[in-house]
């Protein structure tokens, strides 16, 4: 069966907003719906009043943790907070995010490298694993696990946003959700039914991104000043960052603000934190 | 639109053997297809002869490079490895895959924190962030990025394997791909027509891996000793590591193997090639 003109369009659409370059797929190509749905992927902040289904949450769950997992060692878990106080605490955190508060669902995932360590206690193997790839390994896991929880949900029409900024007071948020050595937060996600269609985040060109066989800069510069402008064209930037270190800049595109951003400490203690939790990250 | 009976029962088929518990969605649930392939994820090593349409291949990134990214930063590549020859580099380091060498789509994320530090070199901005949170945003992005790739992959009927061991020696995939500073690789990921159906791989009960406020390991042992003996009635383990060191285990489940793995240092060297890439992990 191939796809309807409909979805071709909508693929075409999504592409040229998101990547500057309209994709035209084969209309026989199976699985266009998905891939529709994939590319018009919109983080969602804002959410309508309607409850979600404890059994449908539990089956994005389970979709969830059918991801991959390195070396099967499956280090994710998820901590779902229900309890006003506890996510509170966790939310007074990120002073420009009191919209998490009534987020239907709000979730946390974690990177939990402390089941390994007990399973090794209980069968008396040593854990020889004192290094950053393992900490690492734990991450990737966690990641995986929330990218495929947020592709069922937009599947069955939610709507989310990744919250890296638990991190920002790991110690706050890992005292919220009683985290245990060898358990970290990776991000939150808020998931709802969206009270808005959303915007899209235009990317970088997949020049930028996608290369073959080697490392590509060589025209780096060039693409970020097409996207930097491309972008300011159907997304510009509501307000400018620092104005008074770095004053108003004519064209604030994405390198202007992510260069502002990244001129700014954020989490220098989370180095800290994960070493306090056992990692030794050597 | 109601889904099929036929989708219900796959459904309740793939939680039952994933989980260990069947879990019946509502029929009114939309994309109830989608969530299908996602709980019916499998791991791809070998492939029929087709090659990947290069175009579908560009869609798929699309795709991919569509997943949230943290703060907007972007700080995921991939590197679509065709040349047979860096391939080969790639592949000496991993004794046990030489299938690797035959997969139609040979790819490797990377995580990229040299785009933001050029952009402020550039943008006479000071790059604030040298510590551990950057270096794990960057491998987290580039996670999500693969996660999108592998769910886009599988909808479109192809099969996929993600492949953490170039990271084994991460200098060498380094050097075949040519990462500068800043640079360095998550994980590669082998794609194609699966030349067969696949086995699945049962996982950790949700009782284990999802919790609702806080941490909670109070019936750990008891469900992963459920899951060893599930797990070993529908995919037993074909040998058993390390039985010089052990022996031969009567019931060799999930947990005696994780605790073999883990007892066997892994990727000691990965943290130094990090730091020799220009990360401080402080």
């Amino acid at each position: 069966m191939s796809a309807s003109r409909d979805i071709i369009e909508h693929i075409e659409a999504a592409s040229a907003e998101r990547f500057g370059a309209a994709l035209a797929p084969d209309p026989a190509t199976p699985g266009l719906d998905e891939l529709r749905r994939c590319l018009e992927h919109r983080s969602h902040r804002r959410f309508d009043g309607r409850p979600v289904d404890p059994a449908l949450l539990k089956l994005l769950f389970a979709c969830a943790f059918s991801a991959p997992s390195k070396s099967d060692l499956q280090q994710a878990e998820v901590i779902h907070v229900v309890d006003a106080v506890r996510r509170k605490m966790i939310v007074d955190t990120i002073p420009d995010m009191p919209w998490i508060t009534d987020a239907p669902v709000f979730l946390v995932f974690c990177g939990n490298n402390r089941r390994i360590r007990r399973i090794g206690e209980w069968r008396g193997k040593p854990f020889a694993n004192e290094h950053l790839d393992h900490f690492m390994n734990a991450a990737v896991d966690a990641a995986l696990v929330m990218m495929s929880f947020i592709r069922a949900a937009e599947a069955v029409g939610l709507g989310a946003c990744p919250i890296s900024h638990v991190r920002n007071h790991a110690d706050v948020t890992s005292r919220a959700l009683e985290l245990p050595e060898g358990v970290f937060p990776v991000a939150g996600l808020c998931a709802g039914y969206p009270a808005a269609a959303g915007r899209m985040s235009p990317r970088l060109p997949l020049e930028a991104t996608v290369h073959v066989d080697r490392h590509d800069e060589s025209r780096l510069a060039e693409l970020i000043d097409e996207y930097d402008r491309r972008r300011h064209g159907v997304l510009p930037y509501r307000r400018q960052r620092d104005t008074k270190r770095y004053g108003e800049a004519p064209l604030y595109g994405w390198s202007e603000d992510k260069a502002r951003q990244c001129a700014v400490p954020e989490r220098e203690k989370f180095g800290e934190y994960i070493r306090g939790q056992g990692f030794s990250l050597k």
